[in-house]
């Protein structure tokens, strides 16, 4: 395949960790053309200029539009505001480019919907950034499940918390209004969502509790303000095989920074993984003798693929954002038309719609079904 | 006071525990009269006499109803399984001796009920042996609470889990019956459930999803029976004052010996514990640099009261059995009219109101509120 | 056997390790006789009365020479300061008694020296209190080793840490003069040591660092004065076998508690131990796949012996006092004529011998070889 | 300044990494211009061709002497094999270019010292590849005892452990020639010497053991061969300001797979890291209630500098591979004549010729003390 050309909307954390992916794809992977970095779109034109720059891309621009009539980009990194997405998303797959759009789709449903009948139509690759999925870790994960290593899986945890939203006297600002979404649901579930996926496909039917740990915030501007959403959710959950699980997300959660806790019960042994120390994960197995069993902490090493492909040595450890440089892979992958373990927009909606299913049953007190997308 | 006389039913492990907490009481602690081990009773004669030598009883039985008529036992400490425990444990009441009583009361509610009113009529104290509560740590953690280290909590997770039923091919018993009770809520939901009540008080309502990990077992005899009641059991809670909860119980996670996972959050910290490291606990706070915040692990310590009486160093750790001497203290005090930390039959009762709560609740797929004792 | 009569000499901390696991021996193990508390002998008349009334001890007395002449009495546990031991071990064992003195032997070696001479010339059983080598888990360790479960063991690390001398502004006391020792190696070194010759056999020849973190310390009185031994020692070690080690021990150590942290490297694989969390080891070893092979936390369980006879389930924990009473179960073992694993006054004695070496190294800047006893 | 023109020399694992850096460096930290990635060098031409492709270089050549003359070429990445880097940055900085060369400089001191004259009387930048001490963790850790938070440190201790000698039935290679150098001290000590530089200045005196875990090796042609150097070193070490230290290192320690784990302790506290999970370390203080005291683990965040430049959430973890974007923008910083925190080849001879006496040491038998350079 000839080397791709690359567009770039946004310049925030997410759009420099597209950049970096972008600029070390060729150098990781080597089996890779070294896409070309044409052409980054930033609201401010000085910012987009200098961005560029440091970025390594030819041209800059003010109006993210230039790059649908730019006839050298190929893919477009839709890294801006959720709101902006289907928006986006949508003009670059009607120009024939392919799409790398950051979670989630949409906060409407009914946008995430025009997204995935967007690319259904176009025929162009359209893929999300669940970057949490392409951990070595991760997929050495899944292929143990694959292969029967902990027997048949009955029960899995995960957990998601951080503690952005702790304090109770840091200002009201828009992660607390109602129109910015859920709340912990939004901004958690969706991860542990994406791995859920990963390893047993999507959830059939949740039941969920929602919490405010504090009725309102302080305002810059004096007086307090009422809490619109939830910091706190936990949901039960039913997955496919019979698999009976629990979610639990707290972005008000003090000491925890990035943690994605996970625990996988099977008929022959347990996996356990936490993504604050993502180089690691635990296994316990009923080989050998009982007198010496108990959970393995095994550190990656080149036997998890890709881990090799950036370090030769076992236990030397991978970052946050190499996890976006093999996303990066998966979707060339995508594109060459070669096989990809990455969430399109069609398994991307699916998690929406878990998510919203989640907000109902809470509404309502009961259980709720997914339907498929 | 004077030192009790002890009478004790059941040799099991419990029994033995029993044993050599009445046998330690007063040298651990030096406040208290050593008590007079008088009668031990144990349905097989020879064993009876045997064990009263080894754990220092001046005489045994084989009928359990000798020592409600010797005049020399004060107490009587009932170990044995769960079926008996209403009967032996009214009759003692009724003889006027004070009962320590293992956990649960007994399977049927009207049966935990009618304990309580033979508490209330003979006036004399009757203690469940609810020991994790009585853990240093765990003290040391409700103290904290108590005097708001960790501000106003506001969400609590806790997980019980152990692998004694993990095993698919372990063949068929009692404990997979329906008669013997729900399955993992009876055998673990009740110990969380007295941490819980420990640090915020009793639990208000829950949802539960029960699960199977296995169909059915070998039976010894050949072919498979069906399992017939719920291995693993997740819960959602609400606790007093708002705090939201899950309660996660597994009997088959493989892996897991004796794990009591808590996380408690709050609104100026943080507190993690795991009896699978009965000696330490994890410590995070607001206070200070936000560049060195982290979780702080502490080893129990003389601080830790009443470690001290045990070790006067810090670090050198207290075992399982050591709890059930500070149960036995703790006894020692409410037979003595002092403050007791222990859960009476009162508070027994409620427990158990809670478990068969989360049974309903499941049966119906609803919330269940608890009704107070 | 018949029970034996015990005396017991001193009633501090150790005394009453000792008193406690006379109690609980015969109770834990259920195959020995119940020994019979006869005499407690405590410097302070009336203390020793209320001792003894704790402890459960017959009688008790100001003067430790009356338990010499107590025919009653077979076995005496010495717990006195260091300075004691010689003359009361001595006496005992020239009385006939058999003696369990905790460690050290004496501060200087001509006494240890004529400890063991009066051992060997009575033809009583004497042994020392090294309860570290009695936790399962350091016998289970010893087993593996043996098995070849690690191959051929070629390193080994050992430290051991407290932080009781961390502070340099405590008041300068009596562990900070030379007349109480060398400092570290005689608070520390011994107990990695007995642990050594648990595994491997005495350590052959050494050379050590010795340093003083703190020149002096505040003298209550006012004004400062020097310290005049070592709170931290660094030894590299050669052990039997070509193994080769490394024992660092440091009382001044800010954070640590009791910890005596072991890696074992053996030629198929290693094992790890910390005391701080003494119900756990590590194994690592080269058995399956590479991909999966991690360190494995094993929890103590029914497996590690006698772990079994304090606790029929995995997990549960054992305590540091829990130790002191196998270590009991070996004297009377040792006492029985049969196999006992525990530091005879011959082994004591070598390993007061490698820590004198130790300072000798030091001293001359040099590699010291060490005699056999 | 004007954006860098970059030469590297040599292609394997850290080639791949330096360009990988130089790609990244201005993306990351936004604050240099972007370095022009001009002529690459490989032995092989068109390896050589491919790798400059996917590396993002201009042009390549299979004669590293045409970087020396490439007028365009600013500072050559030296990557190749040990014993070349003598001449190749040598004659670098003789052709006017800044060289950063991995580490160690050169097998033989003579030679090392020789690149540090050329490096003076060229008046250029020369730096050396010491990634570890550019973690954001080890620089907070430096920042920390800096401002006495842990009070005056007295004791240090460090480790560096893998396992990739550990197979005694693995063929005899290169690693186990004399000439290779010598052993566990080449391989790794110099790693730790690099840390305790960072945070303590240069080691003063040593005194070292050595061992050889397996006296042969297995030929691929058959029979066995000695090895010729060892495995494990073991050293007793005098920093600045009396601290006493120990350097352990071992390249046959089963189970370890990058660790370098280090403990400082000082009058107030104690630091714990390990590079296995370089992405936390632990603090323990003085500070506050004592039955709060505890080890606290704190996870990287963007208070460690330059942590931020490269994630704006706190916990989500750089990899190896990031330290090498830090060291790249210090030896940029170097050359722009600003501060730098950088290995320089003054610094990296004073750590050589620390290795050199401690297998002096160990050949004597005695301490030797190491001059400055």
């Amino acid at each position: 395949m000839k080397a791709l050309g690359i567009g770039l909307i946004g310049t925030g954390y997410m759009g420099k960790c597209h950049a970096l992916a972008w600029n070390n794809v060729s150098a990781v992977f080597g089996d890779v053309e070294r896409p070309r970095l044409v052409h980054l779109a930033e609201a401010n034109a000085a910012l987009a200029a200098s961005r560029a720059r440091e970025f390594g891309f030819a041209r800059s621009t003010a109006d993210w539009r230039d790059l649908l009539a730019d006839p050298e980009v190929d893919v477009i990194s839709v890294t801006t505001p959720n709101q902006f997405h289907a928006e986006m998303a949508i003009a670059a797959l009607e120009a024939g480019k392919h799409v790398w759009c950051e979670k989630p789709m949409a906060p409407a449903l009914a946008d995430a919907e025009r997204m995935l009948a967007a690319q259904r139509s176009s025929g162009r690759v359209a893929v999300m950034g669940y970057n949490y999925i392409q951990n070595p870790v991760m997929r050495h994960i899944r292929s143990l499940i694959d292969e029967g290593a902990i027997g048949t899986v009955n029960h899995v945890r995960v957990e998601m918390d951080e503690d952005f939203m702790a304090d109770p006297e840091a200002p009201f600002y828009w992660k607390s209004e109602a129109a910015s979404g859920y709340g912990a649901l939004d901004d958690f579930a969706v991860h542990p969502l994406s791995l859920l996926w990963s390893l047993f496909g999507h959830v059939e039917a949740v039941i969920a509790s929602l919490a405010k740990p504090y009725a309102d915030r302080p305002l810059k501007e004096g007086g307090r303000r009422a809490v619109e959403n939830h910091d706190i959710a936990s949901v039960l959950m039913r997955l496919p095989g019979g698999i009976s699980g629990v979610l639990m997300a707290n972005r008000s959660a003090w000491g925890r920074k990035g943690r994605i806790a996970l625990q996988v019960y099977g008929s022959k042994g347990s996996i356990l993984f936490d993504q604050e120390r993502m180089n690691e994960f635990q296994l316990y197995t009923v080989d050998g003798r009982a007198s010496e069993q108990g959970f393995s902490t095994i550190l990656t090493a080149p036997h998890h693929k890709p881990y090799d492909r950036f370090i030769p040595a076992p236990g030397h450890g991978l970052g946050f954002n190499d996890l976006k440089v093999i996303e990066c892979r998966e979707l060339i992958a995508a594109i060459s038309g070669m096989a990809s373990h990455s969430i399109d927009f069609n398994h991307g909606l699916r998690i929406e719609k878990s998510v919203h299913a989640m907000a109902q049953s809470f509404r309502e007190g009961r259980w709720v079904e997914i339907a498929a997308a």
